[in-house]
């Protein structure tokens, strides 16, 4: 039984957490493009960044603080444009919006971290942004409307805003997490970026922090595919106040496993919206894969099935299509043998280790693939490593999107 | 200068070689489905096939064959069928239609190599295939309706035969290579497979050939990407019969740059055919890659850049979206500096070390990006390491023709 719940809530449902979501005119009008999150005492944090080697200049400038002392109480964050292959004057600018945050706030600038998303290559119009913040700054409140502000100022094609709460008990204390995301893969065309924050009222020791939000991440956004394109903003911040006044929880702490628990479960959450709300979806699709040489195997195999468009297009169309599924596991680079090798989709077996779906199988596939959601397990057989990847189809709409945006 | 030439030919070009192509109702009725290919006397023989860990029953039969001698005389084609994932009756199927080919040619069977593409899970109709094998035989020649014949036989859902065929001189002795060859990545849904087939009236040393034809591979079918799936039957099979009488190809002759260097031409010609006539495909791009730290690096960086769905839907939509290329490139585990990197489409340059492309350059890029063929060219700044891909655009029809098959 899990010890955490979910509740109706959002970045500002830890005690002690502020929000707003306000329109600066970054880069079009009459659209809210700068949220601000701001907690009323310093807080410990951690981040997990973009593995991209072209990583934007809001990337470059958060990872040096957090390196430098791992405590923030503000992140604001503008979307139009992604403040990324902007050089040192990109850098000069996300370091502007955060002293200029800093000054508004009464905090030192040191507490400040900064996010972007939008197009690549142009300069961040740093002065919009900062008359975004001190319009935010005045509109900072708790609850769901702030909640729902905030996290609408940091969609960019998403359909919807994205937002989860958990709570589970620490030392008797009622601990909440709260957080809100915004568009996976490269969402939308020019825009770059995966943005997620979670907040918590938690006590937490800074460094077991910043390995349970990388555990936490390696199960939630590390496991969405929707189309295997890593932007060059992508971060995951977890600000921890304290409020609850808890022992700081640390790999000793003898609750650590229920907050880690929440803490993934909160993120897996935020990580299939993001899956959900992918350009042009029609279908989500958990692939399971179990019984790989190595877990490294496994995720191998999965990540090739989610990635291939070959595999994902016989979504869209409700092809039962398991050829292409095992040709991807195939080609993988994981140990694959087709002889030990069971491919189910939704539970109905399509290829048992040589003996293959007939029709009367491949119909009642094509039917469980009329669900918006469905699963396919990939049993290869060959030992314990196992690995889940959450992804979704490829559709005329999302080459409609990608295709068409300056023409 | 090179010291080749193409000429109008194909897989009957070389001397002493013939060849066919029959309807045998393999799959569907009224459709050229069987090829066959065959020399007047034993040939040196060497094959290139997929490194999916999932080989379809002909690449695991041709593989063992080539392995225990490397000489060969004649190739069984059938398509509508890839007898991959069909387990040990699968390649007795494979090894049936071997032994009736030799039976029918009245040549040992160790000589017959077969190759399958077509729905991957489904049993050979192997008497169907000899029954195929037959007819061609008796329709064996020369000539450019065998020619014709022959690589229409191989096709699946290309939408046009490829052929071509290359004379170099050897020892004062005209040498001809000819070739034909059939869909990139996984074309037809469900199907499976890059076939091409190399005949060359030069002698070969065995060992060089095999050689010789593995760096051929490396420059043209391995430097080609539609959509980044890698099929279970890909091959590339090379044929020498020596009936020129030079004195046999290896490392040490004075002229084997010049064999090497016209397999290598007629090999891209083939690798180019079929991108061109990849599904769905609008635009034909070459991804050029220099100044990286490695060739590796530069590899892996083409690489990313022509899988990416959202550079490859940017080319469809004429979008000068260079920041989804920087973007690839940095993904690509490749090493990148921003601060170094230079991009340019069709030789306008997007970015140069930080200094990003204005309106006007924009506009002139996606002007270039009106025509079927252009160039992206990435430099890295970083050393000498270089790589060439060739490659597509993803477009509706793509989608239409993956996602259509059985609904």
């Amino acid at each position: 039984m899990e010890q955490w719940s979910f509740l109706d809530g959002g970045i500002t449902s830890a005690k002690g957490f502020r929000a707003a979501g306000v329109e600066a005119g970054v880069k079009y009008a009459n659209r809210r493009d700068v949220a601000l999150i701001f907690s009323e005492t310093p807080c410990v944090a951690a981040g997990v960044f973009t593995t991209n080697r072209v990583a934007a200049a809001p990337v470059v400038h958060d990872r040096a603080k957090l390196a430098a002392a791992p405590r923030a109480q503000a992140i604001a964050v503008n979307t139009g444009c992604a403040n990324a292959c902007t050089g040192p004057q990109g850098l000069a600018a996300a370091e502007a919006v955060a002293q200029a945050t800093a000054k508004e706030l009464g905090i030192a600038p040191e507490l400040v971290l900064v996010s972007s998303t939008g197009v690549i290559g142009a300069p961040l119009p740093a002065e919009r942004v900062i008359a975004g913040v001190a319009k935010a700054k005045a509109a900072l409140a708790s609850g769901p409307q702030a909640d729902e502000d905030a996290s609408r100022a940091i969609m960019t094609t998403d359909t919807r805003p994205k937002r989860a709460a958990v709570t589970c008990e620490i030392d008797g204390r009622t601990v909440t997490l709260g957080g809100m995301c915004k568009g996976a893969g490269m969402i939308e065309p020019m825009m770059a970026t995966m943005l997620a924050y979670v907040t918590t009222d938690a006590a937490v020791d800074a460094a077991w922090l910043r390995e349970a939000l990388k555990s936490a991440a390696d199960v939630s956004f590390n496991r969405v595919v929707v189309d295997g394109d890593e932007s060059t903003n992508d971060t995951l911040v977890c600000l921890a106040n304290g409020l609850v006044g808890n022992r700081p929880l640390d790999a000793a702490h003898p609750q650590a496993a229920v907050f880690l628990g929440a803490l993934k479960a909160l993120c897996a959450a935020l990580a299939k919206q993001i899956v959900m709300d992918g350009e042009g979806v029609s279908k989500f699709v958990t692939v399971r894969v179990t019984g790989a040489r190595t877990a490294g195997d496994a995720h191998l195999v999965a990540r090739a099935i989610a990635r291939s468009p070959l595999v994902k297009t016989s979504w869209f169309g409700r092809d039962p299509n398991w050829g292409r599924v095992i040709c991807a596991a195939g080609y993988s680079g994981a140990e694959v043998d087709e002889r030990k090798v069971r491919i189910l989709y939704g539970g109905v077996c399509a290829y048992d280790c040589g003996t293959v779906a007939d029709a009367a199988t491949l119909a009642a596939m094509q039917e469980l693939m009329k669900a918006r959601e469905f699963e396919v397990a990939v049993e290869l057989g060959l030992g314990s490593g196992e690995d889940t990847i959450y992804t979704c189809d490829l559709t005329f709409e999302y080459v409609k999107i990608n295709a068409e945006y300056t023409t």
